[in-house]
């Protein structure tokens, strides 16, 4: 690994510089392993995580310690924290990866010409890609073993907060690909906490960065959005909505809204406003209210809801558009679908949104207007996630609408190619 | 049709966020809009150039003359010109994109999952598309109408050689979207040549453009790829490769190299290097270059194809990455294919390969070990084009390998979404 450097913007600059070229020459052996060489380096990557937790807890140790120091909250000294069982995740995690199918070679689509020219295309990886994220050091392990199990390069920027925790378990990850055979190169942790370098993996580090994927808080996803020079896949937050409409049953609404919003209320999937359609004002708002009331949430209603539900405080236009990722929820009455549409086209972060509804008609056309990463039919937004989808662990979800959208899993992580089969032939 | 503004760089600032606000306007009925829709639409604006032949013949007639005028060069006039045929040739375009398979709602992907859940992948339009070309007018045509078909809105930005030709066929292409009751606003046409409207769309029009394409020569798309801070399909050259292998069939390896290189010389799947495996120099390449030659085209070679070619002229090292569109190739002995594969993976622009072999394994290794969008087995690199592979219209050859790579059809300007539908599922 390079030195550790914390000088000038300029060595900054150099270093990454560096990283960058490394990590594209590591990234042609990559693209060319067989999935055999690539399941056995992470596989590698496992047991070295398994065998080194002693030293892995020792460095997280030394991030607790500088974060009580420099007066981390508790919840990010929580995030931050790594014991037994955690290490056991992380191990399991690249264990899980090592199984999915390797995607790279994979054969998208094959046709036949009229001219007898058999084409296909073939998967295969996109090259290098940079993960920004913050305090979790387990992000190393499973952006680490994602990318390579998809063929490609990673470089690798993790918080200051636990660039330990990060060091330690990323010399598991160059154990396990130097076991199989693989350049070291293949994942790369900065090791530097110069902000600078930030800004320079913003750049594209000249060409040798494909795509970056931050994984994070608002401020870390917006500022990547921003200044990004390269494609970035992301969501800025997810303003997730459930709409009960009129034929909705009404157990199900209940069951599912206090799911969306309660199961955990501090992922991107969980829902932040609940739509009720205007015509079950008085048979569904009030139980489905109860229920969120009694687990716990906090409602913030407008004054029409709030006449029915006394105990809501009141919404202003600003929680339209909040992301609580706490136990409060925003409570609208709309007309019917419609207004359930027009009000997620307006406020929504086009992340996931979910309809509870009997009348399929209804629930189609719910799935036609709304342009969101992920739309769901009497299901929990809470599914929003790539190992509830079946693609296994996922980097992220993206909402934007070029090449990955929705969880970004191996499959995401890819490109293609076309190889053309002749006997020969010339165009005319 | 917005005025043209000839004013202050401010003025065209205002003019562009205002094409960008219609465009994201009439992106979403578009989005929404039936296959049978967008094929009326289609079919009324192949009419509509049929039609209205005289008045886009005079709007021709102006440019032609402003182009004398300005001094433009045979090749940029010919390019400029339209004549019957070739507008009949555009409405023929027009109407084969019409007959194409609707991409929108296509279920791409399909799966349970064992909680019951069923998750379908569904196209879905990209957005709002610009397409910034030079003197062509048929591209506000071909480009228009690819764009509608897969639903979404664009934003073209003509040359300013071709603005009277390229306003006339717009005007037919707004008939055609108004006949079929869709937004007008849906294929706009920048109304200035002012070069500040560049600038504008390659910021990414405050949000409101989801993509950019660039149609021309080397400089206005290296400008983009450059600058634009929303994503590019492009490719800047293509430096094709021809490799023919000691397995390769001797008559076959002549017949593609002629192909290859003269078929056309000004298209972007020319090949401009060939590559021949020392181990048949002395039987392939006299007969391959005399053929070329025969062929009308000027051979420049290192020192030791010269000894076999005496009429080639000097290769230096910039021939080797040097995109002719011209009769010129330049040519060189390698090592079999590994040779070929390193030759071709330091100079090409990753565009479009070919081998001529015999040997299966040999064509699989180049295959798999060239990261090129498309590679060739015993076929012409002039296949490279969309129409060949199947798909229709292309709007371009991408040579990145985000989103689109190779040839740029209806599907691949195309995003995707998920609809999930349950039966009252929630997440444990």
């Amino acid at each position: 690994m390079l030195q550790a450097h914390e000088g000038s913007r300029n060595d900054v600059a150099a270093l990454m510089a560096e990283i960058g070229r490394r990590a594209r020459a590591a990234a042609r052996p990559l693209a060319l392993a067989s999935a055999e060489r690539k399941h056995a380096a992470l596989v590698g990557m496992a047991q070295a995580v398994a065998r080194q937790e002693q030293a892995i807890l020792a460095a997280n140790a030394l991030d607790m310690a500088n974060g009580e120091e420099a007066g981390l909250s508790p919840a990010m000294l929580d995030r931050l924290k790594l014991d037994s069982g955690r290490i056991r995740a992380i191990a399991d995690g690249i264990r899980a990866i090592a199984e999915l199918k390797d995607p790279i070679g994979e054969i998208i689509a094959e046709w036949d010409r009229p001219n007898g020219l058999h084409i296909e295309r073939v998967r295969t990886p996109l090259g290098v890609i940079g993960v920004i994220y913050e305090s979790r050091p387990n992000v190393t392990a499973d952006a680490g073993a994602l990318c390579l199990k998809a063929g490609n390069a990673v470089i690798l920027r993790g918080g200051s907060d636990s660039l330990n925790s990060s060091q330690a378990i990323h010399a598991c990850l160059v154990e396990g690909l130097k076991s199989a055979g693989l350049p070291g190169d293949a994942i790369q942790l900065v090791p530097t906490t110069n902000r600078a370098a930030v800004g320079e993996m913003l750049t594209g580090l000249s060409g040798n960065l494909d795509v970056i994927v931050p994984r994070g808080g608002k401020s870390l996803v917006g500022r990547v959005q921003t200044e990004a020079r390269v494609p970035v896949f992301a969501h800025l937050e997810g303003i997730c909505h459930l709409y009960i409409d009129r034929s909705a049953d009404l157990d199900m609404a209940v069951t599912i809204a206090v799911n969306a919003k309660m199961r955990r209320t501090g992922i991107c999937g969980s829902a932040e406003t609940l739509l009720v359609d205007h015509a079950v004002k008085d048979t569904h708002l009030l139980p489905i209210l109860a229920a969120l009331d009694a687990a716990g949430c906090e409602i913030r209603a407008e004054d029409e809801v709030r006449a029915v539900f006394g105990q809501a405080k009141p919404a202003n236009e600003d929680d339209w558009s909040t992301e609580y990722l706490d136990a409060i929820i925003s409570v609208k009455l709309v007309d019917g679908v419609s207004g359930a549409i027009d009000h997620i086209e307006r406020y929504s972060s086009h992340h996931t949104e979910a309809i509870v509804a009997d009348d399929a008609a209804t629930a189609e056309r719910f799935f036609n207007e709304i342009d969101s990463a992920i739309l769901l039919h009497n299901a929990s937004t809470q599914f929003a996630d790539g190992g509830e989808f079946g693609m296994g662990a996922e980097i992220g979800i993206a909402t934007g609408r070029m090449h990955a959208r929705g969880p970004v899993g191996v499959e995401q992580l890819t490109s293609f190619k076309y190889r053309v089969r002749g006997a020969g032939q010339v165009r005319p």
